[in-house]
Parts: structure tokens; sequence; C-alpha cells
């Protein structure tokens, strides 16, 4: 069923100056490796992989600046990579080029607690960098779920999140500076040259302008972060309402109430069934249209506190409460959320959960609306889908569940998949709001962002004249 | 001693033509109100104003659009102005043209609470806006020093923050989109053109390379904002410390307990003397070097708890300490604070406080050693003055006072305006936390960003080929 289109080899010149940066090692042609290189975790590329030309593993600034420089003197299209665990193609040299394996530039180069910041290489993991942090009491809050194999780099590269960013925000608040080698092989430094600084207006904060531009601007080779202090403990409140508007109620009177919980997550009718066939023993009421679990941090007597609060705020909403303030009580509830992406698949007797229209966000107001229509258009498909996500910020992660031998559920899925989209934009909503464009969303940006569009074309045509950083994304010049 | 230079009028087709945008009511020429428009808080434009040549009165998008197309056509130099209480000179005139007054934009279009945000013209003043709100249980959290006169649009294009930045993040953590007249008069709209998502990775965020940049890509004509719970209640803890290193001691001590104070504020013994002049009954104690003023927020029992947790922190560093719960006892601690900023100008008699190298930031590890550095350049000059800010960023405001008829001190104080900004770029630091470049910082801008300035100045040419947006400002072309 897969596509593979071989590339032809790259021109010999350019081959022995890639040897010459990257030495024999570290220089890779042969088709298995470039077969690794060409899929990430999106249906589209597991569907239809793309293969580079050429791959290159880089240690070095100087080596990613001096790579960049051949590609650009050769306009040879050029694909940066992190952990390639992303869902849209992002990473995929869709055509061919050279791929720059970024993970192994992966050291922690300094923890600087006093100034509660960390400098890092953009291949270090995330959970790499927590476990790191943790003897100093710090932690990079931003917290996909992906965060025991995602680089940091590629988070800065799609302004990921996650669950937390409801009281902690995203990636992009945590940035305080990078170094990036642009387009041409020049290399900046953004935030101040020097600068150590926590806070800082002066000039242009060209680090936001490359947060979530999917490596199409430059490529990160050095990040300045910020840190927080780790929260003490949590403390978790799950609770469950016979209706979807009900849910949506709770979520409004707890903001209401003045709480601000460190994560609101939502879960529906067939998410709470695939967990529960997953793991029976947390016997999930089943017969409900949703349920909530609200996370709440901070030193023990506050979690207490707020526990209490928010359980007596979401009371008259729900028929079913569960609360506790105790580490291993907590975990036990939270496993209701944290299986939910792994059990979705059980939804189907061999089925394969799809991540393609996994990612939207709608005004919170518009959630039940949104969540009732997702499942009209599965049933019109005959798609089993579950839905989850953060409520608190309307993200929604849609989990249709396929048989991928079967053709016409294949075809239906991907239909169902711009249905999802489309409904995103009609919703006052965005078709993603943490996975990013790639190339799978790349159809939509001219209709969800209209002229802005053209602001976007021109910023990348002046910083990349060539077109040759991660070209085919996003629907930038191609 | 102040020169003025009256620009020549403006050629009459063009002022025709402003007049049929406006109408007569809303296009002012006469020198009077040209001289309104001429100066800032900045300490330099209060010994250099410059006057525009024409001044227009914005009402709508398409009136700001018709009118930048306008002075793109004619190549005039258009300055974008708010409240104008930026003190670097950013909404001066400094080539004439014409002033492009937005304050009369001043609706707040919907408070939307149930997805909390809010959608507002730029020339709503912050308190307004915090007053709409308070009604609905939410508040637009950054809040700089002139939150009772800046607009948000004022606010959005300096990145301004606050106290509570520490907390709370900065002026650009509030921006979910914004609808930006382009300098061809093109209108866009970032973040979405119709979307009222809280989260989105969808394309480049342009409003984060728009916020912060001055006015200089783009004219901001509408805000969509994030806003947050009302926090229910807050404390106060003061204490003394006879070292400035004991206080850089104590807010790591706090920092590494976990709390998360919702501002870390320091007053140096100079600032301490000026408040007990114009507060005796404060009778805060003067032998020591500093005094910190931390503030907690959330519900009642947290606060109380968080009051608790953070004096036991401090305790082993402070001599002299007072805390409260209370609503009224620490509006009487917090005055200690919100004195300070009038009360640095008492230290001289006849004495005038100079906005001018007020805003340095540096590493929070440095800060003892950079206010006593500070204090060192100005006896250098024989400079009186008082330093205080915001410590748990690192963000310093240095109040210097003078006699303005005193030709030897203005003198002086102009060249430790400079030393201060020079010192900031040293200590790995930053010449601004919070209120921008403007006039008064450009020079500084090429050693603060190295190369980093080249790709902001091409932005500004791709954006804004003829430099007409906010000419003369942050080191860009001229």
């Amino acid at each position: 069923m897969n596509e593979i289109m071989t590339p032809p080899p790259l021109d010999e010149n350019v081959i022995s100056r890639l040897r010459n940066i990257f030495g024999d090692d570290r220089l890779l042609t042969n088709c298995t490796d470039m077969m690794t290189y060409s899929y990430d975790a999106s249906f589209e590329t597991q569907l239809r992989p793309k293969l580079p030309q050429v791959a290159v593993i880089a240690l070095s600034t100087e080596e990613v600046s001096e790579c960049v420089r051949l590609a650009n003197e050769f306009k040879i299209p050029l694909y940066p990579r992190g952990a390639a665990t992303g869902q849209t193609g992002g990473a995929v040299p869709v055509k061919g080029g050279i791929m720059l394996d970024l993970s192994k530039m992966n050291r922690i180069l300094e923890i600087d607690h006093r100034n509660m910041q960390a400098v890092i290489e953009p291949g270090v993991i995330q959970n790499d960098l927590n476990e790191a942090l943790k003897s100093y009491g710090l932690r990079f809050p931003p917290d996909p779920g992906s965060a025991n194999m995602c680089t940091v780099g590629g988070m800065v590269s799609n302004n990921s999140s996650g669950l937390r960013a409801v009281k902690y925000g995203v990636t992009r608040h945590y940035v305080l500076g990078m170094e990036v080698v642009l387009p041409t092989g020049d290399i900046i430094v953004t935030g101040g040259a020097k600068s150590k600084a926590l806070k800082s207006v002066s000039g242009y904060d060209l680090a936001h302008l490359m947060i979530g531009s999917e490596g199409t601007l430059g490529i990160v080779t050095r990040l300045r972060l910020k840190l927080l202090p780790l929260p003490v403990t949590r403390g978790i409140v799950l609770c469950s309402f016979e209706r979807l508007e009900d849910a949506g109620e709770a979520v409004n009177a707890v903001f209401s109430s003045g709480l601000q919980p460190s994560a609101i997550e939502i879960m529906d009718f067939n998410c709470t069934k695939a967990v529960n066939m997953m793991k029976p023993e947390l016997n999930l009421p089943l017969d409900n249209e949703a349920i909530l679990v609200f996370e709440v941090d901070g030193a023990k007597e506050e979690v207490t506190s707020q526990v209490n609060r928010l359980r007596k705020v979401v009371e008259k909403f729900t028929n079913y409460i569960k609360f506790s303030d105790e580490t291993d009580e907590c975990e036990k509830l939270w496993q209701a959320r944290k299986l939910v992406g792994a059990a979705v698949g059980l939804l189907k007797p061999g089925g394969f959960r799809v991540y393609g229209g996994e990612d939207i966000c709608v005004p919170i107001s518009r959630l039940p609306e949104t969540l009732r229509e997702i499942h009209n258009i599965a049933e019109r498909y005959g798609i089993i889908c579950g839905i989850y996500g953060h409520v608190g910020d309307g993200n929604m992660h849609t989990g249709p569940v396929v048989n991928m031998n079967n053709e016409i559920e294949m075809e239906n899925v991907q239909k169902m998949i711009d249905d999802i989209h489309e409904l995103a934009i009609k919703m006052e909503g965005t078709t993603t709001a943490e996975h990013g464009v790639g190339i799978v969303r790349a159809k939509y940006m001219d209709v969800e962002h209209g002229p802005a569009m053209e602001v976007m074309r021109a910023i990348k045509r002046t910083l990349d004249p060539n077109n040759i950083l991660n070209p085919g994304k996003m629907a930038l010049p191609n």
C-alpha cells in the first residue's frame, strides 16, 4: 500500500563536501537508513513515506552552519529533524535532499539554578532535561504526551504544549533566547547576544518568530530556557457528567471561582469505555457523556484547600466524583487520563488509532457542540472514535480507530479527518493547537489565515530566498 | 533650553486628502496641538521635543488603513501613538510627518467570559479594561506602573509588563490575536482570521513578531486578549536586609521553596529614605541596604498558608519583618512600594526624577553587584539616585534625581544614563526589560544583538519598504 519514491542520489560533489563536514560515520546514504528518516508519527507519512537522498548527523553549530551554507549554494532542500515524534510530517523530506539529524546535539550545557534558566542543545529530550533539573528543585513545564521521546528543539519548532498549558502556558513562554543558523548559514543569537536576562524588550524578539515556524526559517542550535520551581504536590478531582454541556458548565464554574487548575482533561464516553476495557478495576461510570479530570498543584496544604474548593464547585453538575490530595491515590485517579491515548485502539478489534485531525481547538463554549458534531461525522463515515483533550483551553484530541487493511475505512477516515479540520474552522477554532501544520494541515492555511498568509510567505522569502529550509510545508512557497 | 524644530507644513494635497479621511474636527495642524504631540515621559523628549507636521485622530480600522496607504504613497513618516506614557520616545515624531492618534479607538468590543477573552480597540486604557472585567471575575494581568493612563495598544507595542510579571508573565502572554494595518495599508488578522481559540500553532504567529515592535511593522487596530480569573485575596511580607546580598539569597531561597510570589519588589536604602520622607509613619528601617516586598495571591486560606511559608523561608536572612494576609494591613505594607516612584524625587530639594537608564535587567544572581555598581557610577557623577524594581526577574528601575537648572548635573546625568546601559550589557543583562527601545536606546542595539540586528532590519525592509512606519527608532533603517 505504501508508495515509496526512491529519489536519485545527490551530486557526488555535494556528497563529498558533506563527507568533509561530517566524516564517514555521520553521513548515511543506504536505503535502510533513508527509510528510517522517511516518516514521523503522522498517519500521512505512514501511508506515504518520503525518503531523503542523504542523511547527516550534526554534533555542533559549526557543522549545521556549514551544511546549511552548502545546501544554500547548491539549492538543495534541507530537512532538520529532532526525534520525529511529530504528527504532521513536519520533519519529513518531502522533496528529498539532505536530512539533518539534530538528535545527537543533546547536551545540557548549563543549569543556572540561581537565575532559573538552562542552556541546552536542541536534541535534548524533554524528560531528560526535567530529570536533570529535579535535583535543583526546578522544571521545564511544557509537557507534551511524547515527553519521554521528543526533543526540546522539536518542541520549540512546533511550539508544543500539553495538558498543563492551561496553567503554565506553552513552550513559547519558556524560551528566553536561542542560537539559530539562518538559511544562509549565518549564525545569530536572539534575545541578546550575551544576555542571561529573564525579561527583555530590546528589539524585535526573533525567537518568537522562530518558535512554531517548524524549521522553515532557521535551525535552532542552542536554547536558553526559563525554568520554574517544581510544584511540591498535586491533587486530583475526577468527575463524570450525564451531558457534555454539564461538563462545560463545570469548567466555567471552576474558572469563575478563581481556581487555576494545573490540568483540566476531558474524556468522552468512548474513551471511558476504552479505559475500562484496558483497566476494568478503574470502573469508570459508562452511562455518562463525559468525564473531567481536574489537577491542582502547590504546597500540600494549598492543594488540600484547592481540592476541597474545586469539589464544592463541581458538585452541583456531576453525579459521580472522586478526589484526593494523596500522591498514591492521585496516581490511580490520573491513570484514567493517562491510559486513554493507548486505550482508544481497543475500541475496535484489530483496530489502529490514526493520528489525523487529532489536534483541533475551539472556543471552550463551543466544545460540547463540536464534540457532538465530530461523533456525527464519525457515524456518517462508519468510523469509531474516542475524543479526549485539554478542555481548559478547548484543545481536543480525536482518535479514530480503523482497520488498516480495509480500503473503504482507509478512504473514509481520510475524509473524516478533512471534515474535522473544516469543522474546527467553522466553530471559530483552529486546525491545530499544539501539533503543528507540517504537510497534513497545509491545505487549510489560506482559509484559516486569509491575507496574513502573504506576510508569512514574504518573511519566508526574505530569510530563505532559495527556499531550502524544510520546503513543502505550511503552505509556504514551494 | 529645549530645542524645538518646527517642521515645514505638509503638501496641501496630502492635507486635503487627510481631511477627506478624518474631517476637519479630527485633523490638527496648529502649533499648540503639535506641541502636545512632541514628547512622551522620556527625559530625552522633554529635553528635545519633536513636532509632527499634522496630527489625525482615528476612530476606525478603515481610517487607519486609508491614512497609512496615503503616507506610503507619498513616503511620509507616520507615527502611531496611544497615550504617550512611554519613556523612550517611542511615539514621538522624530522625522515630522503624520501623527496618528489612536487614543480615541477605545471601545471594548466584547467581553466573552465563557471563553476567557476580550476583544478591544488599541486605545483602551489598561485600568478601564480591568474595571470592565471585574464584574465578570476576570482580569487582564499585565500591570505597568502607568496602568491608569497607558493604552493596551501601547502595552502590546512595547510588550509591557510590571511587577506581577514574575508570576503572570508579560503582555505577550495575553495576546491571542490582533488586527493589524500593514505599512501598505493592507489589513491582516493574526492567529486565525476568525478564530476564538485559546491556543493555536497554525502558521507563523505574526502577533508575536508585532508585539514589542513598537509600531515599526504595523499598526494594531484590534486586539483579542486572553484573560485570567481575578485572584481572590493577596498577602504581603515586607522584610529588610543588612546587605544587598542577603536580599538576593532570600529571593533564591523563596524560589527554591517552590513558592511563586505574585510580586517580589526591591527598594534600596535611598528609596527607603525617600519613602520615609514622604510617609514618616511607615517608619521603614533606614540602616539596612535593601527592603524586599513579597506579594502572594489566591484564595484566602491559600494566601494565609503562603504568607506563613514565605515568612519562615526569609526569616533567617532578615532582621526586620512585617507580614499580613488582611486586606487593609496589606494595603499599608504595600504603600512602601507604591510610593517609591514619586518619593525618589524628594531625595534632592528642588530635584526632578529623570527617566533614563531606568529599565535595565540583569541576571538575578548579579543584582547586588549591579546595584552597587550603579551607586558607584552615580557617586562618580555626583548624582543622587534611588533604585527599586522587580527583583524576581532582575528588572531594576534607577531613579536619578537632578536639578534641571544645573547644567553640569544635566550633562552628568546623561553620561550616567549611558554608563548604566553599558553596565547592563556587561552584566549579561539587557538595556530594557519592559519600557522599550524607541530613540533613547537605539544606540545600544548593535552591541546588544550583534548579527541578529541584520535580520530585524531585513524584516523591517520587507514589510515597510518605504520606511514610513515610526521611522528613526530601534536602530532600524533610517
